[in-house]
This record gives structure tokens, C-alpha cells and sequence, in this order.
């Protein structure tokens, strides 16, 4: 899965885009309203804001907590940056820099910086790598100090950010330190520190943590071979997503062919043998990650919430490296279920585990000991409208065609933006109801007529997708990219309606995932569905879908926010008891109404029953009787 | 599930019943000309008969194999001896007198046996009594010679056995060593040899062995609570299948109350949650044992062939305890399933663990280090005769009804049987082509005419039962037992035609039982079947069974030694290559023709794919052009 373009495109800062839409803008405002002031009051209330003002000597006491938890409060100002780069609120401001003067004030002569290890174990820096957490935790304070100084413009939290990597870059190198963090996260930060600053020693560490990979038999967090021999995706799956993160980050930068290579061939395994319908991973709670090919049960589905974001972050990466519909798609399919059902609708609720079917005993959580995941959807939501728009330059992007600019539209939501394109300022307004509905208008506004690429993303769900621009029809056929490249000179107010239509599908299973055979999951757009138990008088476990059943999609604006659910003439199976029961003969079915609900707003509604995968069963024409079936070829005499 | 007769059934020995069907006649011959000569090849060659000569000093050499290696030649030697029991062979009671002179000159003066401890640690005996099988090898040396003492009249091994127990009778005690073994298996063959020699101390240690578990945490052995404490199989499901043998045996001898309702709910655990259609057992090959309810995976099921001998030899002690069909019914699907697919056909391959589901990886060995399995299956085999009839004392056998003795038919197979049933000699003829079809013809020969209860077994899965009497109808409606019970002056030549329709069955599984859902099992009469490769181009894991389709039985006298095939009009689902792809939306099937044949013969035509629980899908009549089945109630606009 080579790149078609040579050079890599360039995304438009979620700056620059506006969400006006039913879906991201409300989840965006309860991400700020509510998200966030849970994640700063918890991470006050847990000791892990103390943890630097005991550290920093301005109060006394003891280190709360696990030994990674600086990282929360890292993550909780990364989000917050984000946040106030998308609207002014200067309580906000003012409450940050109370905090990061904490940090600062945590922060050793010498410019290390971990609370843990200053308050507890002072003489053991850097000694536990692949347990502890040091290099992980600097990590996400580079990403906050890097998202901090360009939301506000201050270098408060960067000189910080600053101090500890010349520190770490002291201290680790062929001939001081040699070794690599037992969790990743300070690769892709390296990466974002180096780009903010112009400082080329902390791309070169970040290169050098990747290279220096693979001397230890630790599967568990790729550090079992080179990174460059890595074939299957293994271990842990947030510390691999965000492995592949950093590889990505590097590898785009460089001309590293081997680091691409093994970027295509864990990518192929995850995609085609590990991974969810949901866009969930990691199946195991084992070792919170992989296991074997197709291992992908259902019920005890661990799916990480921070895995998904980590797939996330790592699709997003791919699709500017390659310009290819596959890595937008699965930045779609993960952003839309599997990642989303990780925080409740309310905003103050979050999944550290998302199953694809459920007893009813899992619910979301206002918190957790290890609170990863609350952090970490805190401050990946404001980065979605990031995610949706990319450019190329001239030189070479669209591959075959003629050097053209490029304007890459990867996903579709109601909203405005702002994009420069080799000097031209381009307005791109998206009228949608997306994913509720299929039909986008995009209206692009120039600064001056300007002859682009305009490349709009044919997701490979969709079947049937029709296009006009100014209301002539064009053909929809998308080039090799996956996208529809539209190229003309662009005008103020030209329009494109697009139309990707959202017919409700049956999805099927590799017959190597056992936990599937025989069960179907739906999916309309890119909105994977699922049963609960609230639906269906409580239980979903022994719902059926015939094949011939029709499925009937219709918006439900008072249900869990307004959502398409879907409709069909399902059959409960066996409805007697079977407490006392273990095998029997197959017994006739009952007619029973399902309606699915979209599998991200799952759980919002009480605790009870949960399914994705639903058993298929014989078509209900068939079930008139009772089911006939049996014949003996010679009788019993 | 108390019982109904206060006096337990008593078994008709297998000494007693000669088979003369097509069925078990052939087994048991391959099982004494084939089975019983390998084995006794193998422990030669293997040095489990050497280490009693090095032991004994007969000749020079170390200790060779596992510790528990002593056993098996015990139980080659108890199913010798059985063999010899049903047919004389001078040459093999001069084997075995010949292996039984190295066994006792193994023994040490103090009436100490087991080679492992003797030749390797000769200063631990009884030091580890939860892992080290001391205990264990004494049990089957307690069989082994009450086994060759009834088919001989000979002594010799028997009082082997004797020394060695009065040796440990004296070890354990409440006032010396108290210990109980890791793996059970004394305390049912004390109560043997209390049986063969009337020495009650034996029966007593068989007791406090019983009730001197529960003072560890081992739930992989049983010890984790006090026996009448316990409510669940768990662990290790050899050994908990001979505990339970161990606790009936005792209970059937005493009025503990406490074991029978400890029986009781084990019995209600394993039947009704923890056992496969095949009556398997032990899903887990990590503690090879039992897990968690409704855990039953397939293709990775253990379902270990001990663990269904056990079964089928605690079964037919609750069938002789409490004399209901449940318990005669789970003998025989067992026996006719999980426990028979352990050897092959041809008597000299075994299988140690019994998956209903396979990629073709599995295949019977003729031998495995540790070997119980194959020893298990020599001295089983030849027993078989003596679980099909049991006779019950005047006194109150009956229940409800007035006092008369009873003759219990539990299993069906062509046969002859001499019983003595109080004071008179009844012949039985039993002529059927059984399990083949259910068509049986039981002529009744008393030595003069006899009132008394004739109890036939009406099987739980067999519908539509009728009997006639001398060509006279009878009710067939079984009574509270399961049992019909045939009440008359019974004269010589009486015949009960009795037929047990065996209509193909579709049969489900609970629900809960995530393994199974969308799929049927096929079963007819007591037979479960399953898709092999061979009949099917290669390939099964995607066939599937439309729920309409008719399954139509067909003998195949050339198929597998001759057995009743089940075929039906299927579908091959989405025979394109999934190779490269997770999921996609569903396609249509194919049509395949499916041929099912038992279980118990799989993997005897080479190496193939094979499945017991077929994916059920809509009814062929839905399957017109392409599936349909998809609408949209809001169109996109």
C-alpha cells in the first residue's frame, strides 16, 4: 500500500474549521461545559494536580496515585488548549496558567520533571523504563506545552516542555543512556515539539527511540524486534497505535522506506485480522491489546477507548502520508463507533472498555484509578475538525494527473472553514446532516477563481454515490485514491452536491472470527448499529434477524439526541426458559420488533442488554407453523 | 433429584451380557485384538513395565517416563483382565500372571508400591500428595486386581493390592498422616476392593479420604471447600468425575443425605451449564477441566477422553442410585459420543482431547506420554455390557407402586444377558439394529414364569415411543422415573417390540452458550453427528444448514464400518476469498449438498475439517436471485 503521491498532504488545523452541525458542534460544547471541568475537578480531587505542588515544595504532603498519573493532568491542559484555541475564555486561560506555574514550579534544577519519581523515588530515574512511566509522561507534556503555546501564543508550559527534553536528550544516546519507553507516547510528541520549536535535536530523539526498539523480548510494547522487521500488530494496543503514531511521524519526514514498509504491513494485519466491526482493538484484557488473527470475541471485547483514539490519531496520520479513501475510511468507521462510545452523551461518563455485546454489567464511569481514557477523550475531541480537511501542493500530489493543487475533503460534517491553498484563501461550506443522512452540499468560496484539485472522499461503505457540481451531473466514479477529484477553476459560491446514500447493510464476518459465524452486524453510512436491552423490553441476547427481513431507517430527533435508528421484523428465539435447559431441540420462534440503535450511543439509557452481532435465522416467511424439517430415509420398523 | 427407590439398582455384570450386534460386538473385539495388544506394546516399550523390573531389581536402569506411569500398566492389566472375563485366553492369564509376578516383586517389604518414588525419590513418599499420583497408582492397582481376581480367581495381584492398602491404611489417619490425593481415584476402588474382600476398613478409608477434602484452596483437585460443601464441577475434570464416582459409591452404602444432595447439584451444574452435546466435558485444556457456565467453545474444547469415561462411569452409578432415566440417558449420549470419538475405528489411534470443531489439525495418536487415555479406553470398553441392565429388590424398588422386583433395561443393543433376579434365572434376547434405528425386539426367557417389573428406558430424545407386548399394544408413556415399566407373569418367550422413533433432530443450545448461537447441532437417537471434510470437497468451517431443509437418513453399510448419514440440501456460505477482508456486507450463499455423519467416527478417512454445530441460515426457498432486504425510510434528499 505505497503512496500514489510523493509528497505527503498537509492538513487543515482544526482552527480553521467550524463544526455547525447537529452531530460534532453539540459534542464539541459538551466536551468544553462538561468534559473538561469533570477532568480538571477530578484530577484536582485525586491528588494529581497536588502531585506537583508537593513536588514543587508548595505544600507538603505525599504522592497520590499511580505513577503515571502527571500524564492526566498533561493531557486535561492539551484538551484545554484545544478548547481555548477554538474560543477565548480567559477564566480558562487564567486557570491554566495557575496550573502550569505548578508544573514549572515541579520541574528539577536540572529539568527533569516527574512527580513520582522526585516525590517517591528520587534516586531510580530512568532505571524502570519498561515499567515506569517517565518518558511516557513527558510525552503527553510536550503535546500539551506544543498545543498550549499555539492556542495562547505563551511559553510558559513550552519552556518547560523545552527544559525536559534537552534533559532527557542529555541524558539518553548511544553513548550515555541507551533505551525506550515500555509505553510510546514521546516519539509523536518529540515529533510536535521539534515542528513548534525549529529544533532538529528533538526529531533526531524521536528517531532515535524508534530506531533503538527491539533489543528486549517485551512483545508487549513492540519492543520484542527492530521496529523495522515488525510484521503483525502486537502487545499492548494503545502503546502500539501510538508506536505507529511516532513511525508515521518520522516516516513522513524521511525518506524511510523500511519504516513505511512496516507501517503497511502492521496496518494490513490490524485492519484485515484484529479489528473490530466497531473500529474497537485489542481484544484482550490480558495484556490490554492483541492476541491472534480473528481472535475477536464479542462480550469480553476489551477495545480500549484510548486504543481507538490511538487508531484514530495513527488513520489520520496515514491518510496525509498516502492520499488514500482507505485511511480516511477507517478514521471514519473508528471516530463514529468504536471511539465515541467511549464517552457517554452527557460528557461526564466514560468507557475505559467498549464490548460489542454486553450482559448489561458494564457502564460507563464518571472515573477510573488509571484515567487514560477520560484524559484522552478530552483532548481528542476538539482535534476532529482537524481531521476533515488536507491540502497538497502542486508539485505532484494527485500521482498520474497534471501538477495541480489539492483540496482533500476526508470527512463530512455541517460546518465552515478556512483553508489557504498555495495563496489562495479558500471558504468551504458543507451543508449536511451527515451521518444522519447522505446528501452534502459543499460550497466552495475562492478568494479569486483558482484552478484546483478538489478531492472528495467516496467512502467504500457507500454504493451508488451521485455527484453535481452546479448542478450538472458529473460522474462519481472515484480515482485510485478512493476519492472523486473534481478539477476545474473553482469560483466563488460554486456548489457540489453530493449524495452517498446511506442504505442500511447487513455485514458479514471473516468465517475465521468465530465469535461472528452466523451473525450479521448492521451498518448505515458509517454508523455500525447495535440492540439494547431498552428497546427490547430488556433482553437482546436471544434476538434474531431473519435475512429477508427488511430494514427500515428513520430518524428519531427525541431519541438519544436525534438518531437514525433502524427498524425490522426480527424473531426472539426459543422465549421459553431456558434456565434449567442446556441443549434441545430447535424450537419454533416468536415474531419480535428490533430497532437498532447506533452501537456510539449505546448505554445511554440505564443499564441492560447490548448486542452488535445479531444471529441471522431462517427468513420469516418460513416460520409458519411450525418448523417442519425432519424425514427419515429408511423408517424404523 | 432425590430418588424415587430407597434401594438402589443393582448392575447385571458385564460377565453376564454377550453382545451380538454390529455395534459394540466389533468394538470389543478390535478392543481385545487390537486396543489391549498395543497398549500392553506401548507401556513395554515406553519402560512403564521395565520401571517395575529396575524397582524390583530384577534388572539395572533408572526410573524412565512420568510419575504416574505405574497406572497405566494397572490399567492395561484391568482391561485384560476383563477381556479374559469374557473370553478365556491361557496365553493372556499367563501374560498377565507373568507382569504381576514384576509387580509384586516391585513391591517393597513394608507393602509400599509405586516405581516413581521407589527408584527416584525413595525418601518422599507421601510428601506430595497433591501433585505426586501415589495415591492414584494405588486406586488402579486396586481395580486392576479386583478386576483380574473376579475374571481369575487368582490371588496374586490381588493381594498386592491387599498389602498395599493395609500399608496405607496405616499411613493416613486422623491421628498419623492426614492428606487427601491431587488426583482422586482411591477412594472408588476401595470401596471395589472393600467389595472383593469384605474388609470394611477399606470402605472407611475410602470415607475419610472422601471427607478429608476441603482443607486446601486446590479447586483444580477438588479441595477447595469440604465435599458436601461443594455446588459446582470445577477443576480438573478427570478428577472430578472419579470423586464423584468415589462420593456414589459411598452414598449408595450409607444414608449420607449430605452426599447425595452434593451429587445433586454438581450433577445439575455439569448437566445443565458445563457439557457439551457430545458429553464432553472440560472445556479448557488449561487446567484441563472446567471453567465457567455456558463456556464451550468449540474448536478449542478439551473434552478430554477420561473426562467422558469418568462421566459415563459416574452416570451409571446415579443410574444405579437413584434409577431415573436422566442419568441412564447421559450413559448413553456419552457413551455413544464424546467418549467413543477417543479411539478409532480401528482401535489403535487415540484421541486425548475431543473438540466438536476442527481446522483439520487434530488427528488420534497411538500414544502420548501421559497415556491415560488410551489405558482408559481398554479397560472401559469390555464394562460396557455391564451398564445396560440392573435389577431392583422386591421391597420398594417401584416406588408407588406395590412391591415386585425389577429388571432395568438401560441400554439397547442386540444381546443376550443371563439375570438372576430373586431366585429366578431370566434370559434376555435383545434384537435391534440399535443405535443404527430404534426398532427393538426383547424376548424375555424366565427359568419359570415370574411376575415382576420389566423398566424399559423411554429416551429423553426420542418422541413417539410404542410398545407392544406379544403383539399387543401398551401404553408407551413412561412413568415418573422415564422408565416404562412393564408389570406382568412373565413367561419364557414374552417379546416386547419396542420402537424408539429416530427422527432427525435439530437441537439448540442455551443462549447462553455464545459458542453455539445461530447454529444447530444434528442428533438421531442417541447419536450426534457432525460435517466432516471428506464428504465435502475439503472443506466444512462455512457450510451452513437452512432451517428448512429436510434431513433425510440414509444407512451406508460402507461408510465408516457402517452408519446412518444424515443428508440435506445446504449452502456454502460466500465461497468467494475472504483472504483480505475483516467484513462486508453479506452475500449470497451457495448451494452444497451436506452429508453428516456421527461424531463418534470422525477423523477416520484422514486429515479434514469438521464441525458439530452448523451455522443455521434463512430457508432455501428465501435464496431466489440476491438477497434483498434493504429500504430506507427517509431517503436521503
Amino acid at each position: 500500500m505505497s503512496s500514489l503521491a510523493g509528497t505527503p498532504l498537509t492538513a487543515v488545523p482544526f482552527t480553521a474549521v467550524k463544526f455547525t452541525d447537529r452531530f460534532w458542534a453539540p459534542r464539541l460544547e459538551i466536551n468544553r461545559t462538561v468534559t473538561l471541568p469533570c477532568n480538571f475537578k477530578a484530577c484536582e480531587e485525586t491528588g494529581r494536580i497536588g502531585n506537583f505542588e508537593v513536588a514543587a515544595g508548595l505544600k507538603p504532603g505525599e504522592f497520590q496515585g499511580i505513577y503515571f498519573n502527571d500524564s492526566d493532568v498533561y493531557k486535561v491542559i492539551e484538551g484545554a488548549a484545544y478548547t481555548l484555541a477554538l474560543r477565548p475564555d480567559s477564566k480558562l486561560d487564567a486557570t491554566l496558567d495557575g496550573l502550569i506555574a505548578k508544573i514549572a514550579a515541579a520541574q528539577q534544577p536540572d529539568g527533569y520533571l516527574n512527580t513520582y519519581f522526585t516525590l517517591v523515588e528520587p534516586d531510580k530515574r530512568w532505571t524502570d523504563l519498561p515499567v515506569k512511566h517517565e518518558l511516557y509522561c513527558a510525552g503527553h507534556l510536550f503535546e500539551a506545552a506544543v498545543a498550549h503555546y499555539q492556542a495562547t501564543g505563551k511559553r510558559n508550559l513550552l519552556d518547560v516542555a523545552i527544559r525536559l527534553a534537552d534533559h532527557i536528550d542529555g541524558v539518553f544516546g548511544d553513548d550515555r543512556l541507551v533505551g525506550v519507553p515500555g509505553h510510546e507516547e514521546i516519539e509523536l510528541a518529540l515529533v510536535k515539539l521539534a515542528e513548534a520549536t525549529a529544533e532538529e535535536r528533538y526529531f533526531k530523539l524521536a528517531q532515535w527511540f524508534i530506531d533503538r526498539r527491539g533489543q528486549s523480548d517485551r512483545e508487549y510494547c513492540q519492543d520484542h524486534i527492530p521496529v523495522r522487521d515488525q510484521t503483525e500488530v502486537v502487545g499492548h494496543a494503545v502503546r502500539a497505535m501510538y508506536l505507529y503514531c511516532g513511525v508515521a511521524d518520522v516516516a513522513r519526514r524521511t525518506a524511510d522506506e523500511a519504516l513505511r514498509a512496516m507501517l503497511d504491513r502492521v496496518w494490513r494485519d490490524l485492519t484485515r485480522r484484529k479489528l473490530y466491526v466497531t473500529g474497537g482493538l485489542g481484544p484482550s484484557a490480558h495484556n490490554e491489546g492483541f492476541t491472534s488473527a480473528y481472535d475477536l470475541p464479542n462480550e469480553t471485547a476489551y477495545a480500549e477507548t484510548c486504543a481507538a483514539i490511538g487508531l484514530a490519531l495513527w488513520s489520520h496520520r496515514l491518510a496525509l502520508l498516502y492520499g488514500r479513501r482507505e485511511y480516511a475510511d477507517m478514521l471514519e468507521q473508528v471516530l463514529y463507533n468504536g471511539l465515541l462510545s467511549g464517552v457517554s452523551l452527557s460528557g461526564d461518563r466514560f468507557f475505559y472498555i467498549n464490548p460489542l455485546a454486553s450482559r448489561g454489567e458494564q457502564h460507563r464511569r464518571p472515573w477510573f484509578d488509571c484515567a487514560c481514557c477520560p484524559t484522552n477523550v478530552v483532548r481528542f475531541l476538539p482535534q476532529v475538525g482537524g481531521m476533515m480537511y488536507a491540502t497538497s501542493p502542486a508539485s505532484e500530489a494527485t500521482g498520474q494527473a497534471e501538477a495541480c493543487p489539492g483540496l482533500w475533503v476526508n470527512l463530512y460534517a455541517a460546518s465552515e472553514a478556512a483553508v489557504k491553498l498555495e495563496g489562495v484563501d479558500v471558504g468551504l461550506i458543507q451543508e449536511t446532516d451527515y451521518p444522519g443522512f447522505g446528501a452534502i452540499r459543499l460550497i466552495v468560496n475562492p478568494s479569486r477563481a483558482a484552478t484546483f484539485d478538489l478531492h472528495l472522499r467516496i467512502p467504500a461503505w457507500c454504493e451508488g454515490a451521485m455527484a453535481k457540481v452546479n448542478d450538472e451531473s458529473v460522474d462519481p466514479t472515484p480515482d485510485a485514491t478512493g476519492y472523486l477529484r473534481l478539477r476545474r477553476e473553482w469560483r466563488k459560491g460554486d456548489t457540489i452536491r453530493l449524495n452517498l446514500p446511506m442504505t442500511p447493510q447487513r455485514i458479514a464476518a471473516n468465517p475465521n472470527v468465530t465469535a461472528d459465524v452466523g451473525r450479521v452486524a448492521l451498518r448505515r453510512g458509517p454508523l455500525v448499529y447495535c440492540l439494547e436491552a431498552a428497546d427490547h423490553g430488556g433482553s437482546v441476547r436471544d434476538l434474531a434477524l431473519p435475512r429477508d427481513a427488511l430494514l427500515e431507517a428513520r430518524m428519531e430527533t427525541g431519541l438519544l439526541g436525534g438518531v437514525v435508528v433502524l427498524r425490522a421484523r426480527g424473531l426472539r428465539r426459543a422465549p421459553t426458559d431456558w434456565a434449567e435447559t442446556l441443549y434441545r431441540p430447535v424450537g419454533a420462534d416468536a415474531p419480535a420488533s428490533l430497532t437498532a440503535v447506533p452501537y456510539l450511543a449505546w448505554d445511554n439509557r440505564g443499564p441492560g442488554e447490548m448486542v452488535v452481532w445479531i444471529p441471522e435465522t431462517p427468513a420469516l416467511a418460513e416460520l409458519r407453523p411450525a418448523p417442519s424439517g425432519a424425514s427419515e430415509g429408511k423408517a424404523n420398523s
